[in-house]
């Protein structure tokens, strides 16, 4: 078995109400370190075998069913 | 700058409806190669340094603000 890693994450010129909400919590809560926060989504795949045919069809899922092509950016890796 | 990910996923033993759909939709949509799928978070803070005291407050507050350590695991690390 192995595991693929799916990161969807918005395109840098998409608002993201999200990363901006937990960003303007930050000050409040005594956190101040931190100056931008982007939030996305994490996919773990498991599959039989991290081959060529096998990331194919993960490529094809992520940009189809996993991300929005229009809003977001995704990036596929196995997982060592 | 430096760029600080936090992952967040499901506790392995917590039910995981999104990734249950997602891995339900996949034979129809074509899509035979993957035999399971987890869905979580992933967040990018943009940091100034990320130095001891920078990846500390990190750690607090994704234990705290960007996961729910009940249902949660968290992971963070420094993008090279």
């Amino acid at each position: 078995m192995a595991r693929v890693i799916v990161d969807v994450m918005p395109k840098p010129e998409i608002l993201d109400p999200q990363g901006k909400a937990v960003h303007g919590a930050l000050p409040r809560l005594g956190y101040h370190a931190v100056t931008d926060v982007r939030q996305g989504k994490r996919f773990e795949l498991e599959v039989e075998v991290a081959d060529e045919a096998t990331l194919a069809e993960v490529h094809a899922l992520a940009g189809t069913l996993l991300s929005n092509p229009v809003i977001e950016d995704y990036s596929v890796r196995v997982d060592q």
